[in-house]
């Protein structure tokens, strides 16, 4: 469904940029399990702009949970996010309308919806939305940790500069859950900041790479074909705007390996079946082998920039050059890491509510 | 849902490889529709094994409409395709039962199934499933054709050799879906079979890139967030065993790009609204924008292969080694080919009847 | 799915009866549909509390629809409406918690939540609950009067008391559509009201059977097998609190009839296909045939009574007495009513959507 | 979706009366539940023509079961049935092809199919589709009985006879699972069976009503508004051809009890709840309260009769009149029991599975 995911367990978003609020509906939640706002709100934190590399619109992003929650425990049944809109600056945008950003839904929404599409600040199509997908995840992402099931995300790749992989993944994965800016190495990270910064000087944008890892999930998650972890994940993940790659393991590289270096050999550790790699990235045939489930996610230079661009106007039907005025992010990287960690939890959640039942997931 | 996957256009697969027979039912079809059984047979020889680069086990790949087809066009209800397995050789597998081949999904089926999952020959995992997704799916191509709409994918890159990319998209889909092996420079084909034949003598296997064309869909097709172009098309193709990255566009190399070389410049092209490059892929904010969707998928090398490989058994609970003995493909990319159109071709198919109707994908 | 409902276009509900907020999020409306408020609002009256014959608990039912509309149309992005809980008295419930309400969801939703469920005024199983899918509905309703198809609920018989059958379809469901209270025979209505205020006096409450026509579908709407119009409606009209049976056109007495009565002959008007009886209530094979679509639900007695009833007290695991004290309704068929035909506007609108295209429904 | 119903569990149908076989997948089932083959035979035969008052066309129902089963046992993988249709005598239809049958789904799938309906034996709308529906629902029974999970089903009336009630639903149960005509008084049943026989001399045919036990149910099961146990399991009930109505424990009668009356006692019977009445059907809020569950379905007479009917002939475009001559059943509430039965089970199934996951329902 269209902004619906999720079977046993589901998430449903609306909301506009600039419209009243936006939020997220999550069904399914075991009942009886504690709330942690205090947790949703890091995690929005972890979505917000941050310092210069990030738009100066500032949200303080609160949230209200409407329906779900009693005594501060989940009822097990619908809760519902809202989260108001607050600082909306229509007027940045509604002049330049027709003219179609590049690389944006502008022109696509235009067309789907006959031009009836909120198109102030991208309307539904704005990151924006995702805030709600953050909160919502965020429950999911305390369920799973209650379960021992940790999730995290860095940048592996912006701006040109990498940073260092996962070494040890408890360790790293907290580290990460608390940094504002998601990188293993610091000095990476510092380079980072600074390209971007030097790539918004110049009205222009990057893109990078998040690789997550989530550890602690129990082996045999996931089903053949329509519901291997590859196939719901994957789905859930190119949902994110800005999403154009995803690989699990060694991912495209496996193309450059001959089978004998790209299986894992399977071997016992004590009584614990491992792997000596992992470049089917904890997977094998749709399900969890125990292993840390690996995927990367490419995240594409955020499309608004200053410079000025060729396009068209939809409107009048003629070519036009635009320089987008707006508030905007010189990159989406940082802040798209959050997100990435929420549909995954929330996947994770809906497969091992699958598996086991919603019941297993409570406290 | 576990094996059925679509929603106004479903298909639901069944089968395991040395089973008595794998098969898929189509529901959703528009009725009247002409059924080319002749088409469905092309498709099904694209997938099969292919001179010495491929498994050994030759299978006619007879298939049965037994429903769903009246006076040699669809009734609208649905079309249960059969396909008996013929050349199974059980006795390949059983003994090595236990001895979990590395890369493949015996482990994870075991833990998953708890011992009681049909082992012979890889069972429901097997790509023999897939000849029911493209006898399924050559329907769904033969829909798309009568509506301009055709798909085509080539040989990206194998065994270390790539080839040509596209570059006249409606003339090399009509090339592709005549040959065999699917490349684009013929040269560069016979380098590859040639290092897939050498693999296969020293007992390994290699993997490749897949990329995908599809041309003449209309704008506006796809949905904002979950039922994204990405997101459904990428659930399904991950669901292809061995697939383990997918990537729109630019895809990972995106991640190299200034914003400004990113985007996509939208202009006029007399009346028709087209971008200079193509970066995003034919697909901005999840919906098409008139531009060839191309798209990329990682196929990892057969993890079955004759080397000796460390592994486990995990019914004796001990370390082992094993070779994989029964009949198996050094090198399946090109036979995945076909099923990665079938996919694609009932992905869009559903995403179209969505927009317009079912009756509008009939005749 | 638990809370959501339809494929192509699909309803959220969400919210406790003591919570901040109820509401509904409805999904795949066409984009450019003016939204009239107005109706809303007359929709909403409909379901509201009734003179004495209903709860003395007053709720304006002020909505505010927070995404999915622009410039006062539909943007074809998620529709979310919220209606704030003003009037709560939770008091009145608390005391009594443990004291299982006879006929109510207060013991069942005890033990799947596990104690954690909102029980204040029947949480998520109230009634309020549905004012969220009259004003999703109402929005339904509204885009199936612009293609000609109406939908009109009377009460067919309540507190003993019957009610005229419909005559003139057209003329009764746009009578029916302003009435307060939906009874064709007002002698009727006011012994029917003058029972239940009766039967309120003793601090009792009854029930009864709402009549529905549908006019205006086109010929073959609906699927064989699991979504036939029959399955998906009466999925929808069973979800509704109190209905504990649904028939089609001659319904439960097509027992009494033989298979020569039954029949609906078919005959032709003119041009036009009729049926001379209707005992099929316009599906033949789960699929309309162009008559009216026929059908009756059976809503009990309000289950939520003054008068002293023996229960448990599933807390202290003891017998008690209790009298339910809160506010509450000596029946609530005529309050169903508009619950009826806003399920009816939303499944309905589904399979024309699956039929059509999500576009045809537009403007 | 159109012919597969179910989320964690579900069931596929497919097949023409007249085809090649009909048959059913059913997916999302344990692994290495024994398979009783015997079983899904009994319950076929349950479901097959019976003496005088059958249709003469008889079948053997020779099932296959082509996937999903290894050493008798469930793999976890989709089980496929195929049930091939051998006594196809399709003259007797095609020549009266155009003349609607009334009450049969003659007419409307010729509108909706654009006149590409297989027409011979009604096709897809076939009371044969329903062998399908029972060799899956077979399994489903069996396991819900391995969980001490019964379910029966007694023609409740018919032909103007009524049977008697359920006295003690265990013993009634077990009784009617051995009876090919499932009455609880010998008597009642007699008499109904020369009814049929005199309504089958006149060429006409009867209706009835089937009432269904359930017991052995956890309390907790359903999920409240569109998952709840009354909407999931009508859906399913009234995709089954003839049905015409379906209520829960008291049903419309509630309309003329006072709510003192239909609301049903709690009370403890050692350290059990139970209530005193089960005028909801074991139903509170959509949830099983651990009381049977109870529900009556109107199933309408056969439409096929041998006297002469008006009618249309849609090909012409003219009226006509038409005594159906194939073969056809006087009745087929008897034949209908075991079909409720299925689609009783295969629902419960999954609503278990989807409150305790799917590996709770294996041995």
């Amino acid at each position: 469904m269209k902004n619906t995911f999720g079977n046993n367990i589901s998430v449903t978003l609306f909301g506009e940029s600039h419209g009243t609020a936006i939020g997220a509906v999550i069904d399914g939640l075991p009942a009886g399990v504690k709330v942690n706002e205090e947790f949703i709100s890091h995690q929005l934190d972890l979505r917000r702009p941050f310092g210069k590399i990030s738009t100066p619109r500032q949200e303080s992003d609160k949230f209200e949970i409407v329906s779900g929650v009693f005594g501060k425990k989940t009822t097990g049944t619908p809760l519902c996010i809202v989260i108001p809109n607050e600082n909306t600056q229509s007027k940045d945008y509604s002049k330049d309308y027709g003219k179609a950003r590049p690389g944006h839904a502008d022109y696509t929404a235009f067309c789907k919806y006959n031009g009836c599409e909120d198109y102030r600040g991208g309307g539904h199509f704005s990151g924006r939305i995702t805030a709600g997908l953050v909160a919502a995840g965020a429950i999911a992402v305390d369920l799973l940790l209650k379960k021992g099931i940790k999730i995290g995300t860095h940048i592996s790749k912006c701006a040109g500069v990498e940073d260092d992989g996962f070494s040890d993944y408890e360790n790293d994965i907290s580290v990460l859950s608390q940094k504002l800016f998601p990188v293993l190495n610091e000095t990476a990270g510092k380079e980072i900041i600074s390209n971007i910064e030097n790539a918004a000087k110049e009205g222009d944008s990057v893109g990078g790479i998040l690789e997550t890892a989530v550890v602690g999930l129990p082996v045999g998650v996931g089903e053949p074909w329509f519901d291997s972890v590859e196939s719901v994940l994957s789905h859930a993940l190119f949902s994110i705007p800005g999403v154009k790659g995803v690989e699990f393991g060694a991912g495209f590289s496996c193309v450059d390996m001959a089978g004998s270096v790209m299986n894992d050999s399977f071997c016992l550790l004590k009584d614990k079946v491992i792997t000596k790699s992992n470049n089917n990235g904890g997977i094998n045939g749709g399900i969890t082998n125990g292993m840390p489930v690996i995927f990367r996610c490419a995240v594409k230079p955020t499309p608004s920039i200053s410079k000025e661009q060729e396009t068209i106007d939809f409107v009048n039907k003629e070519n036009a050059v635009l320089a987008v005025k707006g508030r905007h992010d010189p990159c989406i990287v940082h802040r798209a890491r959050v997100v990435v960690d929420s549909v995954t939890a929330l996947v994770l959640c809906d497969l091992l509510a699958q598996k086991y039942g919603t019941d297993w997931l409570g406290d």
